[in-house]
């Protein structure tokens, strides 16, 4: 079932304002057999009164047993099948520095490298070439020029960088031409189909540019390409919702995500206390408010356990400040798993709290893994979050007659 | 969406263990309101154990309501869709005598009858004929020639036997024979598409020889064809999870299953221990191991709950010795339930455990129905327990970026 075409057809609206607040890589588990995860360690007064007049559930982002990197985990939050829109690298890439991606766009990842002599790679990542040295040349490669397309250039980090081309007849299907081994030149681009011709010329045309640029750089004298990936075509919230939609969030990677689906992204904040600042401010402009939280996923990360609770604690305190603003449906949730103990993500369900006057509680008293389980939402797929919303929300018109 | 497609492009390798435990009709029913089903009334301190360290959920095998028999039941276990692998009832027949069907081959369940002078049909199971009596005349059929095809004739039980026809150009889209009345003689053979054209005009020829030498049987002289059905293609376990796997059963239903999805079938063993010796001996030669036990099956079938609970002690008693093994994950199911009560398969949800380090407890101090319904697993179908074990072996690599 076509879960996010049926919500398309029934949606209908009000005045309501939705909240969608993401604690990244909210689920945790235990680190010793019967201990508590880093939720359950952690004290949240504010989310434990929430769980006793909401309803709570086991979700799964993407589907049992997958674990989702940040693109599939927020499509699925945001109710787009994660496996259909699936955001190819060199595109997730642009959007984690912030670059807008537009209709005519392929984006590449590309690594720096060095080249001896003959041309054959020595180092494919240039010695790890610390960001400040990198980012200047990553700059200077914007002088390279393609006839008949534009070329943007983006810094990223070390090694890394992202170069977009934009123009007409451009699409995504090309090899990479990183050869995964040294001792051999990079590849040429070589596209996969028809329609990626365009595209292989002129990404040799502008590695052909850069190489004469980067020629007697000590660093790094070569480039290798990887994970083309046109701008992924992803109908937006207002068209699908109905709801004109803001994002609140510190980094780049999740304002690129939401923009993708057409939100707004609203203040430059750089704290949590910041973040709930710009809610406050754009409270009366948007009905629909994703507010992203990005600490927890990062402690999680780390393997630190004790930091991780820390952040949840961090992330339960500002909850009095978005419940006072009284939104008709406040969703607590993750993108995914991150326990401390696997220090990664993980395709653990996501504990997830849904409070609204029109929900039906569930009897729960505390904000858990362990109570999640037993939650009146079950155990759902990410894509049914933002339907749920909408009908707490009450946006949501009968289906049939 | 389609999981195992993900799954596959997710696999990854390392050095795990995966144990797949599945007792045949493992879910039952109370006998009497408030009473316990056969595996509550069952003494089972091994599995109960593995509860307290697992997470247990209630699967269904193909969806909510359905019935499975044997082959989608085990094809879901095994992570493949069971309505879109769904395998011809004569493959199944001839996967189930043990006959390793092959890509070049259509199988047929075939009906040994009665026939009057005129050749119309008297008795359409030939009195239910003995396997004694019928056996050897299934195998004088073998001496029955069809040019440019190889023919090979397996006996079943009492009136059935099988047919495999081996050649190229074959297809089984072909009409039963059987015009499941008397009084009329048996149909000819008709294709239902033109890919099976030569299949129908084989299996008369084939129909005519046979009756050639049947003439003159006093118990059996006629035959009826049934469930005309090539070898199903489904794609190996090697190929969609990197797991070479090794299956472990008494019966050749069961092997059959395994070795349509490309496991090797290792040892004889005649016995539940027996079983546990060869899974003792191949433990280092395999990644995954799919262990039968028959009979709490086939005593849910007899409708006796008390010789259920027995086999269900008896399969609990052979728990430490595969947790002895130490597999990174083990998971213990059925491949629907049997409930004495009604002496036959059903659709109730299977309790299913899964067992590992990885997992995220969920706080339950027994194996049963009644505790699976609060588990950490949810409510789930079949085709989603793989990509579970796999992830909780740690061999499926994060979705997108």
């Amino acid at each position: 079932m076509d879960i996010q075409a049926l919500v398309r057809d029934l949606k209908t609206q009000n005045k309501s304002k939705i909240v969608m607040l993401v604690a990244d890589g909210l689920g945790g588990l235990p680190v010793e057999p019967g201990g508590p995860t880093e939720l359950e360690a952690a004290k949240t007064p504010h989310l434990d009164a929430l769980a006793k007049h909401g309803v709570q559930g086991c979700m799964y982002p993407v589907a049992p047993g997958i674990t989702p990197g940040s693109g599939p985990g927020h499509l699925a939050l945001f109710g787009y099948d994660p496996v259909k829109h699936l955001i190819g690298r060199g595109a997730l890439e642009a959007t984690g520095v912030g670059f807008k991606l537009g209709p005519k766009d392929v984006a590449v990842r590309c690594n720096f490298c060095t080249l001896d002599a003959k041309g054959n790679i020595t180092d494919r990542r240039a010695g790890r070439i610390p960001t400040e040295e990198s980012a200047p040349l990553a700059i200077k490669l914007r002088e390279v020029k393609v006839p008949g397309v534009e070329v943007f250039v983006e810094p990223v980090k070390e090694h890394r960088f992202v170069v977009v081309f934009r123009g007409e007849g451009l699409a995504g299907n090309v090899a990479d031409t990183d050869p995964q081994v040294t001792g051999v030149p990079p590849l040429a681009p070589k596209a996969h189909d028809a329609a990626s011709k365009r595209t292989a010329e002129v990404a040799a045309q502008f590695v052909a540019g850069a190489q004469k640029l980067l020629a007697g750089q000590p660093k790094a004298n070569g480039l290798t390409m990887r994970g083309f990936a046109a701008a992924p075509v992803i109908p937006s919230y207002e068209e699908v919702y109905g709801l004109k939609a803001a994002a609140i969030a510190v980094y780049p990677m999740y304002r690129g995500l939401a923009q993708l689906v057409g939100m707004t992204i609203v203040g430059q904040p750089t704290t949590l206390s910041e973040e709930i600042d710009v809610l406050e401010k754009a409270w009366n402009d948007y009905d629909f408010f994703f507010v992203h939280f990005k600490y927890t996923d990062s402690r999680g990360e780390d393997g630190n356990f004790q930091e991780k609770v820390r952040m949840i604690e961090q992330f339960d305190s500002i909850v009095p400040r978005i419940t006072a603003l009284k939104p008709a449906v406040l969703i607590v949730t993750g993108d995914h798993s991150t326990p401390a103990r696997l220090a990664s993500h993980s395709w653990h369900p996501v504990p997830t709290l849904l409070v609204s006057e029109t929900c039906r509680p569930d009897g729960l008293t505390a904000f858990s893994e362990k109570q999640a389980i037993h939650g009146g939402l079950g155990h759902f797929q990410g894509v049914y979050l933002m339907p749920l919303a909408l009908a707490h929300a009450e946006r949501l018109g009968k289906f049939g007659a």
